[in-house]
C-alpha cells in the first residue's frame, strides 16, 4: 500500500531543541509503516518554523538595513531543509536501528497555485508564533499583516492559503518511490508558485495547507490512503462541548455535512477533513485516516483514529 | 558521459538579487552539457549564503535572546533550499525554453566527516560577507571567531573545512541520474555530519569544500568528468605576476608538483586543483576540467579551460 503521511505541528515542536525530540517519536511511528511493507511519502507543516525564519530574516534587516527583504516562498524553501535534515535523520536511525535498510530522502517541494485563487484576499493560515490578543493586535496595528484567534490556543499572525494545484516535482517523488525511498516532500505545503509567461515558476507569499498540498501529492502519485497525524485521537462533533461525539468512522458525504455545519475548526481539524474527503473522492478505493501522531499504525489496522469512507 | 559539476561563488552572486540574476547565466552554461546528452549532478558553494543565514540568526537571537542558537550544519541545511530554489527553477525554465523536458531537482544532501579530521584544529574555511582589516580584526576580538584573509579579495571569517568522506544520499543522487534527472546535490559542500554511536548522524560545525565534496560525489557515482566553473577561465602558475603561465592542459602528477610548490590560492584555486587530482587519479578514464562559468560547452569541446589528465 502506498501511504501519503501529512505530519502536523506537534509531530515537529516549537523550536529547535522540540524539533529534535519530537523527531524520534515521529520517525518509530512512520517507522511502523513502513516496517509493515507499505510504501511512504512523508509531508509536514511548517506554521511556527517559517514563522521563526521570517522573524530572523526581519531582525537580521533591521540590524543591517542593506540586506534583502526574504520573500515568504525563500523562507519556506530553507524551513524545508531546517525540517527534512532532522526529520530524514530521525527517521533513517530508526529504520536502521530495526535492521531496515531504506534511503530516507527530503526533496525541495514547490506547489503551483492559481494567482488568482480568492485566498489571496483573504489571509487565514496561522504562521509564527503564538501571541496573546493585546500583542498581536499590536503587531498588524504596527506592521501592516493581518492576526487571529487560533483555535483557541491564542493569537499568530495569518496570511493567505491557496489551494495546491500541481506538484511541480511529482516526477521525481514517484522515481524515488518506485525505487523504494521513503521520500519528505511538499514540507510546509511546499514553496507556492505561480505558473508564470513561458516555463517561469514564480514565487508567492502564501503558505499552503500542508493537509491539503498532501491530499494533491497522494492523488498525483496515485496513493491508497492519506494519513493525517496529529494531536488528537479522533475527529469530532460538537468538538469540547458536553455533547461531543468522537467519530471512528465516517463516509466523506457525512463528513461534507459535518463540514456544512461547522463542526471542524478552521485552520485545524478542517482542513484535515477537507483533505480527507477530496482524497476519498478522488478515486475508488481511496480511504484516509486522522489520528494521534503515536497511533498511526493502531490506526490502520482500525483499532483507533477516524477512517472517512467513499 | 555522467559530468559533475562544482559551480563557484560567481554562479550564485553574494544577495538574493544577484543570485537570482546569476543563476540564469549558470543555467544556461549546464543546459549546453544536458543538451548535448550528458548526465549532470551539480554541486554548489554557500560561503557567502550560509554566512548570511548565520548572521540572520544571529541578529535574531540578539532581538530574541530565548530563541536557539543555530547550529552551522543546520544553516547549510537552510541554504541548500535558499540556493537550491532559484538555481533548479532557472535550469528548468532554460531547458523548457530549448525543448527539453528533464525534471531538475534539490536533494537534501549531508557528507559525512571525520570527527578527528585535522582541520578542526585549523579553521582555514571562509564564509560569511567580506570585511575590511580592522572589521575583521574586531569581529574576531569580540565574537571569539577566526578571520583571515581571503585570496587578496577581503578579510572573512573562515571555519574549520574538514574533508569529504562520503556522501549520506548517494543511493538517491544514483536512481535521480539513472532516471534522467538532473538533480543539485551536495549544495554547500553537503551538510558535514558525523556518524556517531549506532546509526546516528551528528551535525558538525564545519564547512565542507565544495569542490571536493564534488569530487567525492563524481567518484562515487562512477562519473566520467570532473567540470568546476569559476571566475577564471583557466589555472594559471605564478598567477598574478609578470610571468603567468595560463594552463590548457596538465597531468595530475605536474599539478601535484604546482601544488606542492605553493602556485595555487588556499580556499580558491588550490581546492579546485585538489579535487581535479584526486578525480583524475581515482580510476582509469578520468578528467576533470576548470574554466569560466560560462565556457562550460567550448571547454568540453577542447577550446578553453584547463583540462586535467591522467
Amino acid at each position: 500500500m502506498t501511504a501519503v503521511v501529512a505530519l502536523g505541528g506537534n509531530a515537529l515542536g516549537n523550536s529547535l531543541s522540540e524539533q529534535m525530540a519530537a523527531v524520534k517519536i515521529t520517525a518509530a511511528s512512520v517507522a511502523d509503516l513502513i516496517e509493515d511493507g507499505h510504501k511512504v511519502v512523508i509531508c509536514h507543516g511548517n506554521g511556527p518554523q517559517v514563522g521563526m525564519i521570517q522573524n530572523a530574516f526581519a531582525d537580521h534587516k533591521r540590524a543591517e538595513p542593506g540586506a534583502d527583504t526574504m520573500p515568504l516562498s525563500v523562507c519556506v524553501a530553507m524551513s524545508q531543509g531546517y525540517i527534512g535534515y532532522d526529520l530524514q535523520n530521525a527517521l533513517r536511525e530508526e529504520l536502521l536501528d530495526r535492521g531496515l535498510s531504506v534511503p530516507v530522502d527530503t526533496l525541495l517541494t514547490q506547489v503551483a497555485v492559481d494567482a488568482d485563487d480568492p485566498a489571496f484576499a483573504l489571509p487565514t493560515k496561522p504562521i509564527g508564533p503564538f501571541m496573546t490578543e493585546d500583542e498581536a493586535k499590536k503587531l498588524a496595528a504596527e506592521k501592516n499583516v493581518t492576526v487571529a484567534e487560533d483555535a483557541g490556543r491564542g493569537w499568530r499572525r495569518v496570511i493567505a492559503s491557496p489551494a495546491p494545484k500541481e506538484i511541480i516535482e511529482i516526477a521525481t517523488v514517484k522515481t524515488l518511490l518506485d525505487a523504494g525511498q521513503v521520500v519528505i516532500a511538499a514540507g510546509g505545503g511546499g514553496i507556492p508558485v505561480t505558473v508564470g509567461e513561458g516555463h517561469h515558476l514564480k514565487g508567492v507569499s502564501a503558505v499552503i495547507d500542508k493537509d491539503l498540498a498532501a491530499e494533491r501529492l497522494a492523488e498525483q502519485i496515485g496513493g491508497d490512503f492519506l494519513i493525517i497525524l496529529t494531536a488528537v485521537e479522533k475527529a469530532a462533533i460538537n468538538f469540547g462541548k458536553p455533547d461531543e461525539i468522537r467519530l471512528s468512522e465516517m463516509t466523506a458525504s457525512k463528513a461534507r455535512e459535518y463540514i456544512a455545519q461547522g463542526h471542524f475548526a478552521k485552520g485545524s481539524m478542517l482542513p484535515k477533513v477537507e483533505a480527507a474527503v477530496l482524497f476519498v473522492e478522488s478515486a475508488p478505493g481511496r480511504r484516509a485516516l486522522i489520528t494521534l501522531l503515536e497511533k498511526a499504525k493502531d490506526g490502520l489496522a482500525g483499532k483507533t483514529g477516524t477512517l472517512i469512507v467513499p
